[in-house]
């Protein structure tokens, strides 16, 4: 069967932080399936930091999405059509064509997921999911985490972030502390999720208040934000110290370069390693990932929130709300 | 016997670039040796870029010179004094005090060179020396370097650069570039060590002359110099890329802390690695890099300068020369 369905273009490239215009919300008449193909009504999709450099016209490790296509993302949806043997309809699946309401795709490009694992399926695009793996390699594999370690992680809030402190935790840290943008996000960072301390970034200078979560100073530095966030962890890093660079989202609507850390200096004083990673080069960690993170969710030692928010055409404005930090844990559209 | 020896004190810590007023000239009465010293008659010592950061009052991986103290370093002399059955009146020795003309210390702490393998027993400043083996650490154990790599080697005609772009060569890479500051290292570089290209910084943007010597791009960027160097090595980085930080000759007389690099959002997308090392904490690489290399400069494989100022009196002047870049090679101070 053919079906109409609706989805997110990217309309124009942004210039600093995306607004409305930057996207299109039009309506298409998708074909069945062909052989080997499934039809997947999407339930939940991803928006993503990284989803902002896509949208730029600029080389990187993915290619940026194209103007006036749509955008694409991690999905989980249901098959309701299969022309492959391998996937059945009914079967809840995750794949990669977010941004819309319904996809038209290979059946090896889907893989079906444990519905009865989880409350809800779109666990399996957070913590269960590409934000928690990014968590799991970081932490474990790129900051090469060691038990005693005193850990900081930045945008511990989010999706990646809270999963890596609670990791960090259950590794053996001995102090975990994080930054958040809001008195509700350092409360649920300390109450909820474990955290030994946590600041506001907002409440004053980075550095100042690192030194103050961790006076003793830190071994690893999960980096989600860039700017001072890497200049303070720098400074409060003990020699030998491992920086896990996730990403900077603190730079991800600037419109001119901006300058790095002042003390970078401090690299090779205190012997400190800063190392950037994408988990998609990680594939042959995902099966442990899988089975680690799988049981500590389910046995409630890691936790997770999720913001919804509902409709295809509400995606914008739920990418434009998590750049600001709008969300706590998984920023996800549902359908 | 007592001797009378001249030696170079921290007269006051430098504002900026050092002047001649920070230093003095002090004469000193020194004791005979007791039970288990030696008396060393210096011949050589060492002026090198990390002694920069020990003119400040700050807190590094090496305690600070103190004001009105005398400075110190490593340096090749003859003993001409022992009270230890560990080591002969003649013998020549490596040590920890230079910057002045006689030491009593304790016999444990020299060690015998063998001045029949080198032309001058000051190459165990150099190429056989730290200076060598710091080239030998950070190129093969922190920057990893892989047969095949193109390598890029910032102050590249200094004692750590030029061993550094060698070893590049010898152990396999297919392209080694560097930088350097006059027309006549430039030559050097590619007329005499072997560099597939090289530039002057300059001559023009590091990063449009990195571009034009290594136009398909760089996998190991040697940095001794920090700045817009390692700016434009992120750069010209590929995926994967390492940077062994050794050192930041451009920003040690800075008197105000300076922007890092424009570009660390690359650190991310191009899962570069960035490590800073010093070659004190691989001294179980010490005997390696002593075969190696010493196969290597015994058989002219691997070639080597020295820039020597005589006399214990313009030390001063050569550290502040060599801070300049005056030096091809390594800067020794001859007595």
């Amino acid at each position: 069967m053919s079906v109409r369905s609706r989805e997110i273009h990217l309309a124009a490239r942004p210039h600093g932080e995306p607004t409305p215009d930057d996207f299109a919300l039009v309506e298409v008449e998708l074909p069945g399936p062909g052989d080997g193909e499934v039809l997947v009504r999407n339930r939940f999709f991803s928006v993503d930091p990284y989803m902002r450099g896509r949208m730029n016209d600029a080389k990187s490790y993915v290619p940026p999405f194209a103007v006036g296509e749509v955008m694409s993302g991690a999905a989980v949806g249901e098959v309701v059509e299969s022309r492959s043997d391998a996937v059945s309809v009914g079967d809840v699946v995750l794949h990669q064509d977010g941004w819309r309401e319904y996809t038209v795709t290979e059946a090896a490009r889907v893989r079906p997921v444990d519905v009865d694992a989880v409350p809800s399926p779109s666990a399996y695009l957070g913590v269960l999911g590409a934000t928690g793996f990014t968590a799991y390699v970081g932490l474990l594999d790129i900051a090469r985490l060691r038990a005693g370690d005193t850990v900081f992680v930045s945008g511990a809030a989010g999706a990646v972030g809270s999963a890596a402190g609670q990791l960090a935790r259950l590794h053996g840290a001995s102090r975990v502390v994080g930054s958040a943008g809001s008195a509700e996000k350092v409360a649920y960072l300390v109450d909820e999720l474990g955290f030994d301390a946590a600041f506001d970034y907002h409440d004053g200078p980075v550095a100042k208040q690192l030194r103050d979560a961790a006076p003793d100073g830190i071994d690893v530095y999960f980096d989600n934000v860039g700017g001072d966030h890497l200049e303070a962890a720098i400074f409060a890093m003990h020699d030998f110290g491992r920086v896990a660079a996730c990403g900077a989202i603190s730079q991800y609507n600037a419109t001119e370069p901006r300058p790095g850390p002042r003390n970078l200096g401090m690299v090779v004083q205190k012997r400190l390693t800063i190392r950037g990673f994408i988990m998609v080069d990680h594939g042959d960690r995902f099966a442990d990932f899988s089975r680690d993170v799988g049981r500590h969710v389910a046995d409630g030692s890691i936790r997770y929130r999720e913001t919804f928010v509902d409709g295809v055409e509400n995606a914008p404005r739920a990418f434009m709300d998590m750049l600001r930090g709008a969300n706590i844990g998984k920023m996800v559209v549902r359908l």
